[in-house]
């Protein structure tokens, strides 16, 4: 990286993934020449801490974009899908952590560790995964680029805030209110998530399967560049603030024992591998929590395919699921000489 | 049945699942001549309800087996072990909801649903499956009676209540402490259990598989009579107080659209299906808690195997996982006038 400083939107400063942005823009040393965190109007003048300075969040207008030249978005989908095309307008590139521009052929969809290359066809707009994705792709490109995934069987275990901020409070006064012998009262979620699983993330779609659960068979083979990749999902809320579990059943064309995967994830960007049953060690979200690392553990032949393996995969959601890989993506552009509209 | 009596021992009486074994053997008539509760020598005294009346527990040894016609064991493998032999002795039939008879080939291991021809082999000794087992097979019987099952990839989302009333309490306690700002202190599980998930159930055997996951491979197969259905688990606890839930990916021979299994479902004893995505309806811990069924929903064609299903299977753990199961066990041999050792 040269000395060379840039002007970085977040928008969605205030959400729980903005907030983390700034955070992480912070905590990494990113080059920031000025901050500028945008909102809704209302919320105009809320100041936000960056680098032991006050900074008042502006609404996040096509006008407030002028001079920007990285923007970063955790704002939903349809504020992207608004916002975004003005900001590369006025000269940003933004990366955007919505749903709205991951399978637009357009715009690359990208994790650091797994297809850096993408970067080099963006248009302005890069796309941020979904968490359960970006975790999952980052323990199975090594094992991909060694023995080929054939199919992979996902069950999630995803934490409260994988929904928001108020979801997240949620789970904290649901829970205080049913041990004091109150009702649930569910508000952010369709039903109870205290003491209780929930088999729904996001909106039903074809063939019954759920948004979240279309995004993980989509976007994994958009990010491996290999439609063959066939991915089944089945996506669950469990009562935990941060953390993403994963249990992740995958059949590969080559041969690869245990000891190989292992081998092969110790050795990984990004990956951080835990598996040590004799001690009772494996990835757990209390653990990965706060954590930028993905978190392998579990990690077993299954003997029911010719070449299966049974793995088990952690991440916090916010920061590598959201806040922290659209950061990375942000400094792997900075790297790339990327910054620039084409 | 007869209007015939029997004298009904329930082993481990004041354990969680033995208080719900007296419940359940209470709620469905059983027709009981005497009850004998027993548990540890030191508790001996100890009163438990049944039909209105006060009964006194007694120390479990041999001679308190003495004119006991049926023992139903919830106390362990280890006591299992030791006493049901003892019992047999005494000319009682036992049913024994520990692992420790499982899969010992002289033992029957029954879910009612499913295998009920089995209990017509048994030598005084007939084992109840394990929980997670036990709900997973009574909605893949009638799914494998018409289309063969080849193949199944299970994760399971476990309630505390599964590993006992201390693990019960626990949950409880260590989550009103975390929501105070004390530590988790974790003593019934290895690791927290409140707003946290561990993926380990019981202890670590061969292939570094748990014996809850390798219960699941061999007991489906013993209680199917089908050796040829390949079966792999991951088992993992949640902070959930009762209903353990099950992601079920299977591949079958012949083709079964979701319809078809939604309606070989609908008509199979003991489940009921709750399949309802456009009024956000399926199977949760919370619903499934206090009853008998086991609710199977989320079905769903996968169409990256030739034929492929996923399901979402629920239950209670301490009824149909446990309690219920064994009482039901113990109706079947009252039917069948199997209630004599051979």
């Amino acid at each position: 990286m040269s000395d060379r400083k840039w002007n970085v939107a977040v928008v969605g400063a205030l959400g729980m993934v903005g907030t983390q942005m700034i955070k992480t823009l912070e905590m990494r040393d990113f080059p920031v020449a000025e901050l500028r965190p945008l909102d809704l109007a209302d919320l105009e003048g809320t100041e936000v801490d960056f680098t032991g300075r006050k900074v008042r969040t502006l609404a996040a207008t096509a006008e407030n974009f002028a001079g920007v030249e990285i923007a970063i978005f955790s704002a939903g989908a349809a504020a992207s899908l608004e916002l975004a095309p003005l900001a590369v307008e006025k000269g940003a590139v933004v990366v955007d952590n919505s749903s709205a521009w991951r399978m637009n052929p357009e715009c690359p969809l990208v994790v650091p560790e797994v297809n850096p290359h993408d970067l080099q066809w963006h248009k302005g707009i890069i796309a941020n995964p979904n968490c359960s994705t970006i975790q999952m792709v980052v323990a199975l490109k090594p094992l991909h680029d060694r023995a080929r995934i054939k199919r992979v069987v996902v069950s999630t275990y995803q934490a409260a805030s994988g929904a928001g901020r108020l979801a997240f409070e949620e789970l904290g006064q649901q829970t205080r209110d049913l041990l004091e012998g109150n009702p649930a009262n569910p508000q952010a979620f369709s039903h109870q998530i205290a003491f209780n699983v929930i088999p729904q993330i996001d909106v039903f779609q074809e063939g019954d399967y759920t948004k979240e659960e279309s995004k993980m068979v989509k976007e994994t083979q958009k990010i491996m560049g290999d439609d063959s990749i066939k991915v089944t999902a089945t996506c669950v809320r469990v009562p935990v603030f941060f953390g993403h579990s994963e249990a992740v059943n995958i059949e590969t064309e080559q041969k690869l024992s245990a000891d190989e995967a292992r081998d092969l994830l110790r050795s990984a960007p990004g990956v951080r591998v835990i598996d040590d049953p004799a001690e009772l060690r494996y990835p757990m979200p209390v653990d990965a929590a706060y954590t930028d690392d993905v978190f392998v553990g579990r990690i077993r032949e299954d003997f029911t395919v010719e070449n299966g393996l049974n793995l088990w995969i952690v991440a916090d959601n916010i920061r590598k699921g959201a806040a922290l890989n659209t950061v990375q993506i942000a400094e792997q552009m900075v790297v790339d000489d990327l910054v620039k509209v084409p």
